[in-house]
């Protein structure tokens, strides 16, 4: 049997095999976020002809079933089927993300440190050249020269001695013995002046970002980014970690994310004609679990009770094992992780920020995939993870998507027509809603009276934007062939997901015994900070009512910290005594948490007294 | 195009590809004693019907030209062909070898230490389980604990942490923590007790013996031993020098002697229902050679002047990376070698001769398909190597062979009526001739008038034995369907072998300023030592005429070697001690060793004063 495509193309299906399976197999992939077990919704097709099976509808509207819009993952063609991929459901790796600029990297790496100590340390050697008189192994005159100089317990791998003697030879033994501490010789390079590459990498559940730095001056050569192509395998980081505990499932997930880095380097090398044996260290930032899956550790048991990870200061390991596409011998440093769901990309963050160097208290919030925060400041760091879940990613919202074209990225509604104006990535037509256009049409729908504060419709309201839907009351935002809507289940996750980041940012504060005016600063990090209405957030009740100069949006905080230990030894030594110095606070083990989420259930809050602000803007409406 | 075989059985050729690379493709091989370059006229195979191209055919005779036999190597089918492999041309990969006993073993190591301290340690920790509270990382909490008992530094590597997390859950963290010295851990195991296995190989150039050893008493659980598959890329260490710089040769050497040594561990541990991630710790040894392609070292260097090898003293690697099929993370410890033609065999061979302990002065002679000798006692070691060629293994003589079933070991000669009475292994009709034979033979017929000093045969003797063949001057040993005879040529090649082993002993001795008097003892290593006949070997002038109870034949040192020091740290360092503390003299590079090779060309010597025995005997004849 097969599956055709509008364009023409077609491929094979095998018998019982789903639409989903048939397409993975030929390396198409769709945004599947519960993993393929028909419970997202996300993974809609459109059948335009031929007859199938399908065992799952619930997430589907009858209007669009008659339409032939099915679950990829709960379909089975019985025949030749024809299949359209709608445009909202395939998943597009390699698509380019918003990046920090090279200008603001190299003034947080001076502010920082400054001073340039790399991983791989650099000895020049003369060596005697090899007679029948002197006529010891290549090893030991290098031994004998170090011995020489004072160093002694170097260690050599299998992989240096391997390259070892035709590199010592060709230029004429006058060498560059590149090494790491411990000591451990690690390659040996042509005389005194080579370039030098480094390799940053952040991991994210969503997104993946590469660097390729100039390791002499620190400059930015290039950025890559792509989509993490575990998405494939579910995109929020409990799918991935059932995912990883399956079969073959955890080298599956490690072959996707090292596959997306590897070609992110191609074609930086590619354009810039670098020698790739040239990249001579890489650092890895991920959160814990993409920080064991990158290690090929099983994340297993961070999910079990007592949530506990395999490693969290993870030790070197070489690129050749790691399988990155750089030297072989290249040094791969991971950032130190806090806890089973407080990684190195939060620790990367913190260091960026610099918080854990100034008295004064800081928050800071990485609001991505997963929520983070920490609070803290020179002497003490306190952390958590709140489980925001992947809403604000487009992840459980019927017409959710992230932040690419197309996507609504802000909303106005007029208090008396209760139309909205729209603001759309790309100025295109609206294809869905994005995390930042959710928090503008739920605070603007509460400013204006469309929803109360519970977040349901106000019935009475004279407005044809308000009907019932196929997945109950919807808010209509847009209206086209096919409605962009937000529906009372959509506002609920979002104040379910807010709720979460608010409990934890008032746990951790009430757990150091302080209230919120002692906040002194508030970094907000993640790509999805950088689109972020801080006002709105503040109605929505997501961020705590601050001033609004006392909030800082970094960006991506976790290459960052990642470029930022690339260069330096110090800062190295910094995000290891931050990742120590963090006391993690598992509020899923507390009893208070819960009272805290049930308060913030509301908009803005249970007790509007927190939220000044707000109760002012309402009450001027 | 096929070769169909006398079996039945008919294989693939390719369009001008030669006989012995299609028998190569179907996994046949045939001794090709100079890997195919048609010099060494081995690779004999008759061809029984259909029209072949042969383009060289030096090294046959013209009654065999006749018969069909052809060079496999030189030789091109042109339609189909049938063929027969004949007996002695067949490389058996898996014969078995003569072997040490199981007793001497370890009666040897009692004599020499008798306390095990192997190089995997074991340190057993109770590991408090983790709770909610204390939810640190599992390599986190086995740093605090070893921190706990003042073990700091300890390295861990992705191959250690990527199996810890189950390996301390599943004996509820009671466990053995397995680590090397360093400190570095390695594995984790269960518990207190557990059985533990390591492996020993010698690595030959000709064959390869492999012990298992219970670790906690040395005792041995089973040997295997099989030929050297390398030999199908020519049997002497000069030929394998050239195929691992030309291609992909190293790595095919390499594969096919990993895949010897797994070939025979997967028999052992099937036999004895041995769980391979028991077996922990692995030792090498063989010459410098061997061990740079079990490394996957090229050996290039070590045949350009001025000789050197890569690596004299190689650090401990790991069976993961050596490709060995025991666990992974074990240890992989290589005898050091002296210089490029003087290896980890002989070095295990002077400590299994204990002749470095003792005040006595000793000469260590290993004969195998190298000729290596070493002298000293507990103060000082010399050592040479004296390149003898591979024809005691039955390589460039006519009908020389190994030491298996049909070859002639035994040669006695009636001086009157010249008639030879043979010993042949495994009483069948002989096929061959092998290096014990040689020499019974030659030195026979020297004592008995046969053949003059100089290695000719008396023409004028009345003999229908000697006669002329096709190639030169020969002794008939034996008349058969196949004649078994031994050429002028031959008996030049073999005093060629002698001569340089006696100049190489005669050079070592007179550079430390003793003469043969000053030699108390003589060890004879080498499975060639099993079968030598010293009175016969003195005639031939190969060893020097001392007084038979000086000599001590050893067997095989190299894998007693290696088995003492997969028992023993002590004697570890003392092989270690012993290739640092060896002189090495290179013969090449000394103009008197071609005077010294040439007075030793005769039987037994040009000087008859330094044998006194052969003078008495020859005049008592």
């Amino acid at each position: 049997m097969n599956i055709k495509f509008t364009t023409g193309k077609s491929i094979s299906v095998l018998n019982k095999e789903s639409i989903i399976n048939a397409l993975k197999r030929h390396e198409i992939y769709l945004i599947a976020a519960c993993g393929g077990k028909g419970t997202c919704g996300k993974c809609r097709v459109k059948v335009l002809g031929g007859r199938y099976r399908t065992s799952k509808t619930g997430k589907i509207s009858q209007a669009d079933r008659n339409k032939g819009i099915v679950l990829a993952c709960h379909t089975f063609p019985e025949e030749d089927i024809s299949l359209e991929i709608l445009e909202e459901t395939r998943l597009v790796v390699g698509d380019k993300i918003a990046l920090s600029k090279a200008k603001d990297l190299s003034e947080l790496f001076r502010s920082l440190d400054g001073e340039i100590s790399l991983i791989v340390k650099r000895l020049y050697l003369e060596l005697p050249p090899p007679t029948i008189q002197d006529h010891i192994g290549d090893l030991e005159r290098l031994r004998r020269e170090l011995d020489l100089k004072g160093i002694k317990e170097m260690r050599f791998s299998h992989g240096f001695i391997s390259s070892m003697a035709d590199r010592m030879r060709s230029p004429n033994w006058k060498i560059s013995l590149a090494y790491v501490g411990g000591p451990e010789a690690i390659f040996v390079a042509d005389g005194k002046d080579s370039v030098r590459y480094g390799l940053a990498v952040d991991i994210g559940t969503t997104t993946i970002v590469v660097y390729i730095v100039d390791l002499s001056d620190g400059s930015l050569i290039d950025v890559g980014s792509t989509y993490n192509s575990q998405i494939r395998h579910g995109d929020d980081v409990i799918t991935r970690i059932v995912h990883a505990t399956e079969g073959r499932g955890l080298h599956e997930l490690r072959d996707a994310v090292i596959e997306d880095i590897n070609e992110l380097i191609e074609t930086i090398i590619e354009k810039h004609k670098i020698n790739r044996e040239m990249i001579e260290t890489a650092v890895i930032s991920g959160n814990t679990i993409m920080s064991h899956i990158f290690w090929g550790l099983s994340p297993q048991y961070i999910r079990e009770e007592p949530y506990i990870p395999t490693v969290n200061f993870f030790p070197m390991w070489k690129a050749g094992t790691a399988r990155l596409h750089i030297n072989n011998q290249a040094p791969v440093y991971t950032l130190p992780c806090v806890a089973s769901y407080v990684g190195g990309d939060i620790v990367s963050g913190v260091l960026a920020s610099k918080m854990h160097r100034n008295h004064e208290i800081a928050l800071f919030m990485d609001i991505g995939t997963n929520g983070e925060i920490a609070i803290g400041n020179n002497e003490w760091l306190m952390t958590a993870a709140c489980s925001a879940g992947p809403c604000f990613e487009g992840s459980g919202i019927k017409h959710g998507m992230r932040a690419t074209e197309g996507a609504i990225e802000s909303v106005k509604i007029d208090r008396n027509t209760h139309e909205p104006e729209l603001g759309v990535i790309g100025n295109s037509n609206p294809v869905g809603i994005c995390g930042s256009g959710m928090i503008d049409a739920i605070s603007e729908m509460f400013l204006k009276g469309i929803i109360d504060q519970k977040g349901k419709f106000v019935r009475e309201l004279k407005t044809d934007r308000i009907r019932e839907g196929e997945d109950g009351v919807e808010f209509v935002l847009y209206r086209g062939e096919k409605d962009i809507v937000l529906t009372e289940a959509d506002i609920e996750n979002i104040l379910r997901a807010k709720a979460a980041i608010y409990a934890g940012v008032s746990m951790l504060i009430k757990e150091v015994g302080f209230t919120l005016d002692n906040i002194e600063r508030v970094y907000i990090a993640g790509g999805f900070g950088n689109y972020l209405d801080v006002d709105k957030a503040i109605i929505l009740g997501m961020l705590p009512d601050l001033p609004k100069e006392r909030f800082r949006f970094l960006g991506n905080t976790s290459i960052a910290g990642a470029y930022l230990c690339l260069l330096s030894e110090r800062l190295r030594k910094e995000a290891e005594e931050i990742a120590q110095k963090m006391t993690y606070m598992e509020l899923s083990a507390s009893r208070n948490f819960m009272d805290e989420y049930m308060s913030a259930l509301f908009l803005p809050h249970t007790d509007i007294a927190l939220f000044p602000t707000v109760e002012k803007l309402k009450n001027s409406g």
